[in-house]
């Protein structure tokens, strides 16, 4: 097998100079380079094994993004909410010149296991056993959107008050008469809750949908309203009979309150087919933002949840490394045009 | 340091027991498999080292996907037409449960020299020489929207053909009188290129650019026009000004030939900013397809140049192994309501 020391040989350079032009090629002249790969190729030299190097300094140079569960790549991929976090994420790998690694965890933490990467952000957990895994690698993550106790860093939303915030803009509206989109989290058809039902919590998905449904069930108390009053779907956030299902179950609503952007967007366009104008017989509202929500029509009065920041957050604390991290992050309001005030007719109480 | 023996003691099983419950989990009862994690666990054994594994199957279990040059992480995530390739893509990983990488280029050759992966596909080569980094890695790979010669795997669209038949669509709708959105794939403001100057194909971007202003300048010669004829402006796919400077420049233009989906989306916002009706006044075209294209107003003709079924065949290539293979997809136009015959009143000739 040909040594770099034959290839500097015989291109008539150093093996130092020979090295550089495989490990630090802006180091050496054009010229000198030319010649060197020159006689690389003509000796059948492949450069240094990159699998020889790993070894040596145990860098990937690489930052894994594990989609939420049962999430593949072509998931991960479609998904604008999810798009904006590996926008950010995307960023400091383009700052650092890392490589982006999707690695979807279909098939148990097969891929937490084997992907050789520097480190790991776990795109979301809902149990903390779901880190274990990414505890025996023993390197450098991070966990999105869930709280991890304090010796595991983590990024989040403080989406309880991202929540509590869109849902008080309704009320200082007007609006007493709500309807709720949720998450469903598993496979299936969306479900319905109807009013009068006592309100678990888990009719919201996961830990995170959690929190948000505590912030509306907080800014709906404040006015003196109980959540269990209010008729919810649980829906994936695609799925395409949401809208229609809520809107037959709640036709009293004046204002929506959707968990997910793209239920959301689904909202003011089933109430389009139905005759209702919004935002003049139905507010809506949305959660995160997407480019599909401002050129909705109207546009989507939702809440920026920072979800690209979370992305930068979560890369830099991977390739930072240092002790335990916990941000939150603090949600803002986007008021655009699909919320106004209750219509008159409807104000009760 | 603990070894599987150890752990597989501790727990009272064999060791190749304890060793599937860490490479083929499913194989083992979960009872059998929690009391070989407990012991794990307390003995701080960290399951098989996967620097090891590779090197003893050699087998990443993921492919590389580079960037146009330039392109960083954040770049590829945005453009919306390298979104559908990616999916392609994707849906191959997702098959066979591999990791999908971004690794950029922005720094030379540095990531196709040490990303740790089965195979790549190079996603936008302008030179051949640009090919030479992935061959001394002696892995897989594919080369998309170039033709590498014989030797090489290639997968392309025959852009040449998509183009003649969107130009000849417009043809036979009486149209006589062009503008062209073409290329500039160098950081920089649009260029212009006027009717009467002889067109040299470099000023439409890169080969497969040429390749596209080859197939409006077939059509226009077999109607009896002369591509030199025609105002051309040369922009970045997200460039604000080229629309409006292409319609400065060929205000008597009854059609306007975009190379780029977005620039074509472009030229129908721009046209409707000047009072033009679209079809009545100006047709539009655009090549590739994305969301956007068949949410504008009006809807965009367009060519669907098979964008995720080459990121499919791509990936196929690679994880496949065996001989060089040379795919051509063939396009297909996609009429929709921005395209209409030529006005009467500027017929001519």
């Amino acid at each position: 097998m040909t040594r770099l020391l034959d290839v500097a040989k015989a291109a008539g350079v150093s093996r130092s100079t020979a090295s550089n032009v495989f490990n630090n090629p802006e180091m050496v002249r054009p010229k000198l380079r030319q010649r060197v790969e020159k006689a690389a190729r003509e000796l059948g030299y492949n450069g240094p094994d990159p699998k020889g190097r790993l070894l040596r300094d145990g860098k990937f140079n690489a930052i894994a993004v594990m989609p939420p569960s049962q999430w593949g790549v072509v998931d991960s991929l479609r998904n604008p909410v999810f798009d904006l976090f590996l926008l950010g994420v995307g960023e400091v790998c383009d700052e650092i010149g890392a490589n982006l690694v999707l690695v979807p965890d279909k098939a148990g933490n097969h891929g937490i296991k084997t992907a050789l990467v520097d480190g790991f952000i776990l795109g979301r957990v809902e149990h903390l056993a779901e880190v274990e895994a990414a505890q025996l690698r023993r390197l450098p993550f991070a966990v999105v959107d869930f709280d991890p106790g304090p010796n595991i860093s983590s990024v989040r939303t403080d989406v309880r008050a991202g929540c509590h915030t869109v849902a008080k803009h309704l009320i200082e509206l007007g609006h007493r008469r709500f309807g709720i989109v949720s998450f469903l989290r598993s496979p299936g058809p969306a479900r319905l809750h109807p009013a009068g039902q006592s309100r678990d919590l888990h009719a919201a998905g996961n830990p995170s949908d959690q929190e948000k449904l505590q912030g509306y069930t907080d800014a709906l108390a404040e006015a003196g309203l109980d959540i269990d009053d209010v008729p919810m779907i649980q829906a994936d956030p695609w799925d395409l009979d949401a809208a229609r299902m809520l809107l037959d179950e709640a036709p009293e609503a004046t204002a929506i309150l959707s968990m997910s952007v793209m239920q959301g967007i689904a909202v003011i366009e089933e109430a389009r087919r139905r005759g209702r104008s919004v935002p003049g017989d139905l507010s809506v509202v949305g959660y995160n933002d997407i480019p599909d929500a401002e050129r909705s029509d109207p546009p989507l009065t939702t809440v920026d949840g920072m979800v690209a920041q979370k992305g930068r957050v979560a890369a830099q604390i991977v390739f930072g490394g240092g002790p335990p991290r916990h941000e939150i992050l603090q949600p803002q309001l986007i008021m655009r045009a699909s919320t106004g005030p209750a219509p008159r007719s409807l104000e009760v109480d």
